[in-house]
């Protein structure tokens, strides 16, 4: 690879944007930190100008290209492995409209999650993807597929997405998807770009979807005597007609340990497990809704059905919830799994884990998005020694992933598959399905110069 | 081609589901007649394997296949233009599995939606996507991303797509999706061949995504004095926070050619225009919510608010809804056209369509899903002679896909490209979208045998 340092600047008309000599690590992994790859450039574009004229070089000259956000991924989709550009748009960052009509928002790719949800949230509107990690960037989350917590009842990032602007590898622009609801002009490219991690195309603009903002949201906190009666539960409130917007399980050894570290207190310590709910809407379905919704589970072994009015109680709640995986990390190094599987096989699912947690002597912590079958799950490492580590996590990580498919499952829900779970992935997925993804990626990527070695790609097509 | 007739003996077991003689001239066609394709084989496989082995055997001989359910599209994408296989889907209509805990079906592509529908319901389920033909297959609808009068609350038939089986032009299965609600794994194939119109791959099972059975559903019709008035009130409905499950928008005088064609007459026939507005979900969420818009588009010009509790009545207004298009077509020839654009722009299309019916004293009855900004329009022949009729459509739809694509629209929201359509698709949608659609045509079907000539397709594979 010959990287050409003045034909970069001729690109990328800034200096300060744009980094030959000590990148900081940051730029070489993803949110874990502990993979890491090399890089001989990071840039900051600021156009799409900009991002074309990069990857037409990087084609023309055959160079790796690793396109990132905020790189607050999981899965190691922002480790430039092969050396090259990095392609950061994180200074692509403007919300471009508000159109109050067509209900759609256009923005940068780089506009922060929390960012956009505050601005459309201040206008009336409403975004309901809503991925636990919020510094993400809305591209980053449209690679990904984002979900969430309120996928049960609006959908993934997918459902949002209305049109993108894209740059494919050779520096072509294109437009897909529109401002139009409906669509059944040729292929579908806009569906094909969601989830692609990086791989077939640099998203630089976006059309998202917007709903009115719902006229009011609470949240309810169900605690069971038992694990069991609790995730059973989870299919009851489903199967009922009673539209819940988020639909979250924790088991009570988990909550104690977000409770510690957060240094809040969940109510009924001396339940098992429980089930957090939430409601949004008209004021009178949400509130028909929930009512229907406590007649069924106090019918069902709920201990109670607790009403969190009080806003602080409320916050507090999420905010153990959303402190989990920190509360894991504050403890001891541990691998995040984002299994799905079907919404009837999550108690099977997390059976097996609490058997495999006995067997393994490893901890397993999982807990997540119980309404829609993504199981969250931290692989603790506890005392274990580098490469006792390695080895068990990868035994016992293979296992997990078998149970998954066997149970009609997939490898990630959200989070994506990356480098981390990609030989799971491979593993788990037909040679025929992978085969075609490939194939599909030499079209678009004769060079594969665009994230190359992640997620689905096996060919090397350099 | 070199057809062996012993060969596809072998791959359809049974005489009576192959067909070399006298095809009926309604499998060389779609649901209007006109074109006219031929073909040397019609087929009627039963099972995914003699799917398969057509399609390999096609492959390996370089023969061209069409695959088709019903043939009720309306572009022309079911004729075999050149020769070689039809593949009738129609005979795979078993219904496999209703998965109440999931919350999906699993079904044949064959099944009639009207089927479909039919039996969830009496399962206490619904499947929102409700096309106005109900006599087409769930594949097709599928094939052509289907929508329909219910889009505006509940989308259309790709989100209701949980999963597929499909077959690849060389004959290979795929399983792509699965019955996991969330999915961040790997490129979505599946969400590629929704909408593909048989040039990617042939369905042969499809996993559908069901949702609770709404309690109530009733619908309103809204007349307002003129044109415009009742135009510019779809938008002041859909900007509130009502949630209507369809926004249909018709003009009195289209009312008109239905009334007559149907027997039944609307109420208020002394409207210029009339708002058709279908609510459903829990009762009070319901009524909540046609209280608002009652009071809303009384605000806004409307001359009254009928609630249609008479089921005959109700039921009378959405058949001659529903039989616009064949009102029109009683008279005379009629080119029909789903151009989907922005919400916003509904009202300046119908505009220039009425000065362009002034203008070019060609008559054009529109109306549609105004919920969606998909405007249906009939182009009327009246008493023209071929040449002449040929001549002065071909320039009039030239102007109204040229206003469309200015308009920020698109060629189809819902019936598709095929052969009727594709000239002026090929025409306002950038070359470069046109081209990676073709490089996926071409990783995925290299020898071009599937659904030639339609759509996206320009180059010759074969």
């Amino acid at each position: 690879m010959d990287l050409n340092r003045e034909a970069l600047r001729e690109i990328i008309k800034e200096d300060s944007r744009i980094v030959f000599e000590t990148i900081e690590p940051r730029f070489l992994s993803d949110n874990l930190g502990r993979l890491k790859g090399r890089a001989d450039v990071l840039v900051f574009p600021v156009s799409q100008i900009e991002v074309s004229g990069i990857l037409k070089y990087a084609h023309e000259n055959r160079i790796p290209v690793t396109p990132r956000g905020a790189g607050t991924n999981l899965v190691g989709s922002t480790v430039p492995e092969e050396g090259g550009i990095i392609l950061d748009l994180s200074r692509m960052n403007r919300i471009l409209e508000l159109d109050r009509e067509t209900f759609t928002a256009t923005v940068e790719p780089g506009v922060l999650l929390k960012d956009f949800q505050a601005f459309v949230e201040g206008e009336g509107f409403f975004y309901p993807p809503d991925p636990g990690e919020k510094e993400s960037t809305l591209g980053g989350n449209i690679s990904t597929n984002a979900g969430g917590m309120r996928a049960v009842k609006y959908g993934v990032t997918r459902d949002y997405v209305r049109g993108l602007e894209i740059v494919l590898a050779d520096g072509t622009v294109l437009q897909v998807g529109s401002k139009n609801v409906k669509d059944a002009s040729g292929l579908s490219l806009k569906n094909l770009i969601i989830g692609s991690e990086g791989t077939l195309a640099v998203i630089t603009k976006c059309i998202l979807k917007l709903i009115p903002k719902p006229e009011v949201s609470f949240s309810v906190l169900v605690p069971f005597k038992s694990l069991n009666v609790g995730i059973r539960n989870v299919l009851t409130i489903l199967q009922a007609n009673v539209n819940p917007t988020a639909v979250e399980f924790v088991e009570r050894k988990v909550v104690s340990l977000g409770e510690e570290f957060m240094g809040i207190k969940y109510p009924r310590p001396d339940a098992g497990s429980y089930i957090l709910l939430t409601f949004d809407g008209r004021k009178e379905e949400v509130e028909a809704s929930a009512a229907q919704a406590r007649k069924l589970v106090m019918e069902h072994g709920a201990m109670d059905f607790l009403l969190l009015e009080d806003k602080n109680l409320s916050d507090g709640i999420w905010k153990v919830r959303g402190a989990l995986v920190r509360a894991v990390e504050a403890v001891s190094e541990q691998e995040p799994v984002d299994i799905v599987v079907p919404i009837n096989q999550s108690d099977s699912f997390i059976d097996y884990i609490n058997q495999l947690e006995q067997d393994s002597n490893m901890q397993m912590v999982s807990f997540g998005h119980a309404g829609d079958g993504n199981v969250h799950l931290c692989v603790v490492r506890g005392d274990r020694d580098e490469e006792t580590w390695h080895r068990e996590l990868k035994e016992n990580m293979k296992k997990i992933y078998a149970k998954a498919y066997a149970l009609g499952g997939l490898t990630s829900g959200e989070h994506g598959i990356g480098i981390s779970k990609r030989p799971y992935f491979l593993h788990e997925t037909p040679k025929e399905n992978i085969m075609v993804m490939n194939q599909i990626k030499k079209a678009l990527d004769p060079q594969g110069i665009l994230n190359n070695g992640k997620s689905y790609i096996t060919a090397n097509h350099t």
